[in-house]
């Protein structure tokens, strides 16, 4: 043993020492509960990163210009082709064509940051600029977790999952459903799920653009859950979709009839195209994203249009796909790229972004952190402002998982942590040479009064991170990252407490939701 | 299941459908061997990212240079303090003061980039400017795999690391010992050590700074195996040595001795302190990056002194400790902002810089991947040029495990990939207008001629990740991340086969070794 890791058993040992020797002021584990950083909005302070020069950026635009203006993209919706067609877009059949000029003067009218503030008002969000907020996993049609294996979703799994999306501050929106509660029938499915969130959260919540009549009750239930009126709801965002469209150059009826229902109430739209690259889009990163903006850039004229200055915001998936298998891939380092190049065009642009925390494996191994590590780190060098599926999402989406969950909020809280400006500050506090001359060459720095000062709050402290040396680790039962991950989710769990909520408000809330099931929920003909 | 999780389960049954309908030109994966990629020195493309303003830059160089100037740094080397002596430092008992005149003139001398020539010149390594290599994991007393647990390590586990170091092309140095052989007496350990890692590798070698017989023996060892004559050795860079700084403030005796050993023969020296922010640094980040710098630049005057030009690099180590229990703490946000700080002042200096793949974990798990994830996006996003430990590191390097090394090989060739021109192009080819035009809103990308030219190098091909699904994965055995990485393991070590190497050199290196031993090898009083 040599250099570094004699140092390193210096260092450990030193410690070890220093703990048995106990120092008063040490906060100690709470046996009960995590301790986690507190609820804020996070602000990114680095620049991005670029991989495009100007002139790639102008490329990839122009690319995106020609697919609509040349091209074209099929609205498969009635209502947005004749929108479109007194826009002045050029229409055949359900193709839209629209030239630069249009889309551009279109983009001139959307803000470049917006808030969406749900309930609590406490748990107001900011999307745009240097702002960046995570969202739980959305939209999974299975859960997994190391007890239960793979199984299909389900309400009490649902419910679960709302838990720790509430529990942890370093979740901001309550997105999609973390996982399909598919033993709930998808006529009333809507309606037993959000109030499942509006009671048991008080956090941003989002609408499925699948129906009118889903997008009408979840806007009303938004309203009710909040004790708004309906000028209230309207006054400012409360509330979000997201649509995909269906790659390559295709939007669908519901999901266009969805985004124009919250664009006139000036509620906000992300615009997610899925563009495996490979699959339903080209081979190339470049080519991949250039479509999926211009899918996004026609919804975006779209709802411009209809209501200029409307919130909305652009997300990415692009990825790539196995060509072993063509199974879809995700944290590759073609994801990475296409993040950080639609981040690009997407501030060109002037509008917020979204992309995702993603990953293709299937447990919570390696694998699954070295993957949605690398679509995490991407999401920050990108300048996204709105992080999807960024806690529990396993198979490629397919997988919703607690431990996985658990396991992102470290990640998520180190990003947090990464962005403080403690973490490099170079105050002459900071540099500390008061420090250096009182240790010496012989002391250390354990003891002396600028570490007392501040070793309290100095560093990150994990909560699912086994820092301890292995001795102690197999001692205490040689416990893998998933197996403590899913301890603490047991625990979130068992000691979980709801936010409170207005009385009138929850009563309401449970009167509209009996009635529209006594109406029959929402057609499922979709 | 809606929205994401939809366009996800089409796209994997598209690519079922794809699979079992087989397409002649899919390259089936090998069932005996990994398929990796070739052997090149990766160029780092991106623009750094840098946390500090030129004000921020300043602050922290002022620190250091008042620390050299006012506070000194203790050389536990009396040669050393009589050359700093002569070069005009003050010296009191065995602290040495430097001004920044004194410090910067000596910079002036450092090359910003330089070569390592090995034996194999195909295997020749450079050194600073956007070139980045990554080196295998060095001195851990202990190993650990899946099959033993953790055990003390010995001289059949060095073997096997040094068959993996030399296996994979992503791995470009054979860094110092990948474990440390307890059972070979530390007289001739060296002697075993680097024979081994000079026949099974062909990669550039590191002597340990432990006492001048062996460095003096490495030298010559490495001279042999090449077949080179002393002036041959001496007129490039053909290995190299790391010296760490006993932090705070002091540098030993053996180090700086094996340090100014290769400074005469122009065999590269890279310095690199262990700043354990609250243990050996101040508890503030800048703080300890200051004391860190330091300590590098004073012994970067000392060699510049002794001469001129000689190739150097700046390393860091600067991480946290575990307030709690004194730990050390790897792959923190802490520690990713500490070495994007010491790659600004790095280039600031105009030197290369050396930075870690390290993580506190006890096994290949997720919190490994995480942190070892940080450490990596951490040596991009500073511009490191070399990688300590890139490679099979555990438990803050007191353990080396095989999986693990396996498993970090997958994300630094990701890393390699990542920086390929050809996932960020944006020539009209990558566009692919044409091919966008061709598929329109109803087809896929599987089958057009756009994809079918490009379809086998479009994307990263892993080769311990698993992108079936979870069914697939499940029918062939459920294995985690870990278990994939033992096999591969295994695997490697079956089929390995040496480089080779010229008789005479082997017969002479084996000769040297014996007479050596004969005569006691090296003392071991250090």
């Amino acid at each position: 043993m040599t250099g570094e890791a004699e140092a390193a058993e210096t260092a450990a040992d030193s410690g070890r020492r220093k703990r048995s020797g106990g120092r008063a002021g040490m906060k100690s584990r709470g046996a009960s509960a995590i301790e986690q950083m507190p609820w804020r909005i996070p602000l990114n302070p680095d620049r991005p990163t670029e991989p495009l020069d100007a002139d790639g950026v102008q490329r990839i635009h122009r690319g995106a210009m020609k697919i609509l203006s040349e091209i074209g993209i099929e609205f498969l919706n009635p209502e947005a082709l004749e929108i479109m067609r007194r826009a002045g877009c050029l229409i055949n059949g359900t193709n839209v064509r629209m030239d630069e000029a249009f889309v551009m003067e279109m983009l001139g009218h959307a803000p470049s940051q917006f808030t969406i503030t749900p309930r609590n008002p406490e748990r107001e969000i900011v999307i745009g600029g240097k702002h960046m907020v995570f969202v739980n996993v959305s939209s999974p049609p299975n859960s997994w977790d190391l007890e239960r294996g793979k199984r299909s979703g389900d309400f009490a799994s649902f419910q679960e999952f709302i838990k720790l999306t509430q529990y942890f501050n370093c979740i901001h929106v309550a997105g999609g459903y973390p996982v399909e509660p598919i033993d709930i029938h998808a006529s009333v499915r809507h309606l037993d799920c959000l109030q499942e969130k509006l009671v048991v959260t008080d956090k941003v919540v989002h609408a499925y653009s699948l129906g009118a009549e889903r997008v009408e009750d979840v806007m009303e239930m938004v309203r009710i859950a909040g004790g708004l009126s309906h000028s209230e709801f309207d006054e400012k965002p409360r509330m979000y979709t997201n649509i995909n469209s269906v790659s390559p150059l295709k939007h669908d009826h519901p999901m266009l009839d969805g985004a124009m229902r919250l664009a006139r109430r000036g509620q906000p739209v992300v615009i997610t195209p899925f563009t495996l690259a490979g699959a339903m889009a080209p081979v190339t990163m470049a080519g991949a994203v250039a479509l999926s903006l211009a899918e996004a850039l026609a919804a975006v004229a779209l709802l411009q249009y209809i209501n200029p200055g409307c919130p909305v915001a652009i997300g990415t998936f692009t990825s790539n796909v196995d060509m072993k298998s063509g199974a879809p891939a995700f944290g590759t380092p073609e994801y990475m790229r296409a993040t950080q190049m639609t981040g690009q065009l997407v501030r060109f642009y002037g509008l917020p972004m979204r992309s995702s925390g993603v990953c293709a494996a299937n447990v919570p191994d390696g694998q699954s952190m070295w993957e949605t590590s690398n679509s995490l780190w991407a999401a920050v060098q990108s300048g996204t402002n709105m992080v999807y599926h960024a806690a529990g999402w396993l198979e490629g989406g397919l997988i919703a998982s607690p431990e996985k969950f658990v396991m992102d909020c470290e990640v998520l809280q180190m990003i947090q942590r990464y962005f403080e400006e403690a973490t490099f500050a170079t105050t002459e506090e900071d540099i500390a040479l008061d420090a250096i001359r009182e240790v010496g060459p012989n002391g250390h720095y354990f003891g002396c009064a600028h570490t007392q000062a501040r070793y309290q709050t100095a560093f990150y402290q994990p909560f699912a991170s086994d820092w301890r040396n292995y001795e102690a680790w197999a001692l205490d039962g040689s416990t893998w990252t998933a197996e403590r991950a899913h301890r603490i989710y047991k625990q979130i769990l068992a000691e979980f407490e709801p936010p409170e909520m207005d009385h009138n408000a929850r009563e309401e809330l449970a009167r509209f939701v009996a009635r529209r099931k006594q109406e029959g929920g929402a057609p499922t003909d979709f």
